[in-house]
């Protein structure tokens, strides 16, 4: 495990760095009880939890530079007070908690970019965690793919590729999976239902999974038989495909979101089809799946080594079809490396 | 679907309410969209939500008094900045969200209390989808336990329990899934791991789904065969069933958390149980697994026909064994009635 307390402190400008927030605590400790705070100063990180979450934090934490403590909140308030200046995050410190600070008499700085930049880059363990979660990702869907039966309901399918990660040693997904078939697959954020499953229908099932709290994205988009009803869903799917690999072969680091969205959606525009993607080509991915960086029209913000995030070009023909081909991605020496590598990007047919 | 916008408005003291968190979204609303906020007055509610869940809203707020709007940040400001109070919530809104209120002449009051105790008494939807949660829980529950088998892992057992219930109907997990064989249940907040089963092992699982974002919150606890070492359980067992059902039969509406707390704490204090009684009686459970009221030394509010708790005492001997025997209920007529019906309290021995 390598804790992010440091990373933290350090650019923050502040003397020490306080959290209550879940992911927050995850991040900075490498743990995230459901009840507990942290405080970072030059001496090390002390993570604040109740009796319950103790002895899990002792075992978990030994060998790290966080401390675990009992949790007393006047304990915590007068430390905090102490300080010249504390960087908090505004974004994910509730109100009524602020102004628990503040009369306490602690002073207190938004670091909510400096926090958002720090954890876009990811170090190894991160890495490791979100490769883990990728790759079970995936192996379940290919377990998934030979169940697959005519009849079944997008929330049977869902229900059975959820079991499979669990059982790969996912703690959960990391988003409501989302199965969509047919024409419903023209909905990007289409709700996952009742709807049975018949020969020839296209089946788009954008799902992931966590790993230590980290999250795998992917999407991957196919056919239950071919009915030949599919011409202009197959051109399109080419298309998104390429775009997808254009990504994948082009993304350098230093790019900004901009220029890396630029690539799948110019590609998509000389094709006839600029109009049908709808959404950005990606978004960061780490404790949070959606996160800094954008990769989208509105991403100025240039893209590092060590940043995971996703390319996920899609075209959707409402009431038709649709297509989004999706893979969690990192830059690794100035080039794009995908973790997902056991799946087929090409279109399978049932 | 009985929306709940009037009953949050009357009681808040205030000209217009509004939240963006989405737990009190779907409180009000009956939805929850990732992304929105709603403003409630004496017009009735308006969900402001983006294009991708527009139709969605459109179809399932039909005959309500919810009324879907494209979302724009400077219309909602303008609006809330002409009331001459608007209701918030502190604890549910981010600092910085609270910050760009005020920046736009937003005058805000904070009506947390409000919104507990509004959301601590049950509409009948409410109940119903609660009762929907329990009866996937518990079916759920009778589908796993023949299945269970020696050397499978805690994990494993979770991943098919959650499986079951997903199949179900459920939306998902209400929480973690605590799985924990022998001596693990002793530790009231187990996480769940890689453990094998073996003969004679006491399992503990807590558990609980989502149904239209309500949840379910159940605990059993049995034995994996009967190696005869289990005396001391066995005793204590009885003890925590007699606990949780003297709450069944003698708690009533008007009777304080306290008051109900009492009645399983003080049998097992007579018992010498009390000191392995380490944690609350019950908690609030509705869209969140853990709210308003306390059924504990510490919860001061009468209960009321509607509330909705769990009843579950437990007894944990540090390395030996833990019991705990929970349902979810509700006050209906002044008495309790349990929303779990088709699985057995009685010690279980497979």
């Amino acid at each position: 495990m390598i804790t992010n307390g440091k990373k933290v402190l350090k650019g923050s400008g502040c003397e020490a760095v306080y959290t209550s927030c879940e992911f927050l605590l995850r991040y900075i400790t490498g743990i995230g009880p459901e009840n507990g705070c942290a405080i970072v100063d030059k001496t090390g990180t002390t993570l604040y939890t109740d009796m319950r979450y103790m002895e899990a934090a002792e075992k978990l934490l030994k060998g790290t530079d966080v401390t675990p403590v009992l949790y007393k909140k006047s304990e915590v308030l007068a430390r905090l007070a102490g300080y010249e200046k504390v960087g908090v995050s505004f974004n994910q410190t509730p109100h009524v908690e602020y102004l628990t600070l503040q009369n306490a008499g602690v002073k207190m700085e938004n670091i909510d970019q400096h926090l958002s930049e720090a954890m876009g880059v990811k170090n190894a363990w991160e890495l490791d965690n979100i490769a883990k979660a990728c790759q079970i990702a995936e192996r379940a869907f290919l377990k998934l793919l030979p169940e697959i039966k005519e009849g079944m309901s997008e929330s049977e399918i869902a229900a059975l590729l959820e079991y499979e990660m669990r059982k790969l040693g996912a703690e959960g997904t990391s988003f409501a999976t989302i199965v969509a078939f047919g024409a419903h697959a023209a909905v990007p954020h289409h709700e996952t239902g009742a709807e049975k499953l018949k020969f020839g229908d296209e089946i788009l099932i954008d799902f992931g999974c966590k790993v230590n709290g980290y999250c795998s994205d992917i999407t991957r988009t196919f056919l239950f038989g071919d009915d030949h009803k599919h011409g202009e869903f197959k051109k399109a799917y080419q298309a998104v495909l390429t775009a997808h690999e254009l990504v994948k072969e082009q993304a350098r680091s230093g790019m900004t979101g901009v220029e890396v969205d630029a690539i799948a959606r110019n590609f998509l525009n000389e094709q006839g089809y600029g109009k049908l993607f709808t959404h950005s080509l990606g978004h960061g991915i780490g404790l949070n799946i959606h996160e800094f960086p954008s990769v989208s029209p509105r991403g100025e913000t240039p893209l590092q080594d060590g940043m995971v995030f996703s390319d996920e070009p899609g075209v959707y023909a409402a009431g038709e079809y649709g297509i989004r081909i999706e893979d969690t991605v990192t830059l690794k020496d100035g080039k794009v490396k995908s973790f997902m590598t056991e799946t087929d990007r090409n279109l399978i047919i049932l």
